[in-house]
């Protein structure tokens, strides 16, 4: 019998939790009304939806549920964010933003500066994947409408410092919007005493439902919607109220607080306790991004000379689900643009594995993936070129990759 | 014992099929993959997706399943095609579209034209709700970008002409969109064999899954994304695939199907039942909209010279449940802009009450709402100057309303 699957690719998603899943049960079927609705039908799910926005406030330490505007998800949020800061920051029509953010914000802001809508300004980092401060600072300035940078990478876990960048856009006038997907659920937020205007989060980053996430916009941030139509969300987004969802969320929030503590502390020793079997015992492979300030539940190793997209195939006849890169890039034989930017060598770029981990994983998970590695990062130096002429590929020969 | 709640209000959502919850629920905690994820966790989830979007293109008579792109609603989808249009159709910026369109295309139309972003022609309606067909083709011109204009009304059910107006609009080059969000699952659909370049559905009006839509555009009809970021959906419409609500969409599609000869005839033999037993006990009543020509599941019945907020509460304590107005505009004390549209007197349309059956409901449901109504309607009569002093109130003597 195959052994029970071991699931480290919690950064794509995670597993809806019973729980959630039970509190959105109701919702399908039974209270079902339509929010906006006058009658008993609709109420019953006024109030629901109420005491899910209250436990999504507790998560992010936010001074008032209405900060909360939910959206399908982190993607639209997002875009919400940037959008809506181009429309209301007058002549400013600048964004400033990192080089390893997340699609949702790096392809809107590529398609801005190509419509001519917006000028962009790109920061790099550094090889520990850690943001140029300096490059940040210069580029800020009188026209800087909206500045959007991660708190957390998805790929290396590395954590920006967001208070003081936040703190710097509001010198020049800028809002300040982060994309929160990986680090809510995972690290203390305290909204109520940050300087970020806007940030932005997704259900099942936080093992709630898909479909669902929120744009918190601190009172007073003038927000225009992206979707228009019914006046739900105080007019901030249209669209019937996704009941069930908003539900687990609220679900998911309140769990997310209750373990805090547990992923602060045990699943980062589960991380830990991988990272060092896996330099042990494999040979010309290192950790990638800033392991002094990142995520607790992210590893992402280079395994040198081999090819990510074959270590996942090998992983998963091996029942170990884990990831090259973002899943929303997947698919694309070029490394991952995070670690391009931190100048990772090509010839590891292209090995590296994202590990991440969740509340749900155990030792037993650690100790799986530590038995199969050893074996299939050797089978695959084994039959790659690069690994024999490895010499010839640190010089720069890169025949396929070049 | 209260009676079990009759629930006439399914226009405004329905109850989620327990089939389709059933259908989702693996989707939520054990095949929870990313369904862009290289791994097995997430390629399973992929299979399904596959076979959901086949459920839906039957629905929609589809030639082709990537015809069909997923959003969070038909909001969404109302948006992205109007939004996508004015990007596409070059100089053209100029959108027809209805006077008794769902707030998700007038008001997002508003917003264009109160941004200078397009010229925008809103087509009245006669007295039965149906177009004016001969004001449509003179607003039709060489500057049309795109005419959204609905397959049928939300509020009355009036359905229009939408083969004849597509053909029109494309004989003046503009694409012809449509919200069919109230037409879909009512009525057959063959898009293989229509005029019609884009179509927006949504999951929860067909006992599907709320938080879940679709933007229906013919192979060739160039699309422009709304939410940018991931590969999702061929690139058209990005953030994580929200799987469970994808497969429940697409269960609701095959049940859809399954009923849809039920809905043409018991469903429709309920609603004139109901209209014809209302007319018989109430006078000063008549039903709105094109009896002709409508959808086979929604009656409008104007009760005159009351409010139809206090006729709601009085039902709500009967434990019916149906609806004034669409419930993305409830709260406003103005009547339906459909009924003022239509040009019923403000005496009458203050009084319309929306009764909306789907195949959940049944005899017993009718035979309630006939057996309260009357009571209810004479008693808010007895109360209401209106009714006492309704010769001066048809003359135009309107204090309050004013």
């Amino acid at each position: 019998m195959a052994p029970e699957p071991v699931y480290l690719d919690n950064n794509a998603t995670t597993r809806c939790d019973p729980a959630v899943v039970e509190a959105m049960l109701p919702y399908f079927s039974e209270q079902f009304g339509n929010a906006s609705s006058m009658h008993a039908f609709g109420a019953e799910v006024g109030g629901a939806l109420a005491r899910a926005r209250k436990q999504l406030q507790a998560l992010l330490g936010a001074e008032f549920d209405h900060e909360i505007v939910y959206t399908s998800g982190g993607t639209e949020a997002d875009n919400m964010a940037i959008l809506s800061a181009l429309e209301t920051q007058g002549e400013r029509n600048e964004i400033v933003t990192s080089a390893v953010e997340h699609p949702a914000v790096l392809s809107l802001v590529a398609h801005l500066e190509k419509t001519g809508r917006a000028k962009v300004h790109i920061i790099g980092v550094d090889a520990k994947g850690r943001l140029d401060i300096e490059a940040y600072r210069k580029a800020l300035g009188p026209k800087t409408a909206i500045v959007s940078i991660m708190w957390a990478n998805n790929e290396t876990g590395t954590i920006f410092p967001v208070e003081q960048l936040a703190q710097l856009a509001h010198q020049a006038g800028a809002l300040f919007h982060t994309d929160a997907v990986q680090a809510v659920g995972k690290i203390p937020i305290n909204m109520a005493e940050s300087e970020i205007d806007m940030l932005s989060l997704s259900g099942h980053k936080l093992h709630g439902p898909k479909g669902i996430g929120a744009l918190y916009a601190r009172k007073g941030t003038r927000l225009r919607p992206l979707i228009r139509g019914g006046h739900q969300e105080r007019g901030r987004r249209a669209g019937t109220e996704n009941a069930p969802a908003i539900i687990g969320l609220g679900k998911a929030a309140e769990l997310a607080l209750e373990h805090m503590n547990d992923e602060q502390t045990r699943v980062a020793g589960l991380r830990d306790r991988l990272e060092k079997g896996l330099l042990q015992r494999i040979g010309n492979s290192f950790v990638t991004g800033d392991t002094e300030n990142r995520l607790p539940n992210t590893a992402n190793v280079a395994f040198e000379y081999i090819e990510g997209e074959a270590i996942l195939l090998f992983m998963n006849r091996e029942g170990i689900a884990a990831s090259s890169g973002s899943a929303c890039t997947s698919g694309s034989l070029e490394p991952s643009h995070v670690l391009r930017a931190m100048n990772v060598p090509y010839t590891a770029a292209h090995g590296a594995i994202r590990f991440s981990f969740s509340r749900e994983n155990d030792e037993t998970d650690v100790d799986r993936v530590l038995e199969a590695m050893p074996q299939i990062i050797d089978r695959l130096r084994e039959m790659s070129p690069f690994w024999r002429e490895r010499d010839k590929a640190d010089a720069g020969f890169n025949p396929t990759y070049a």
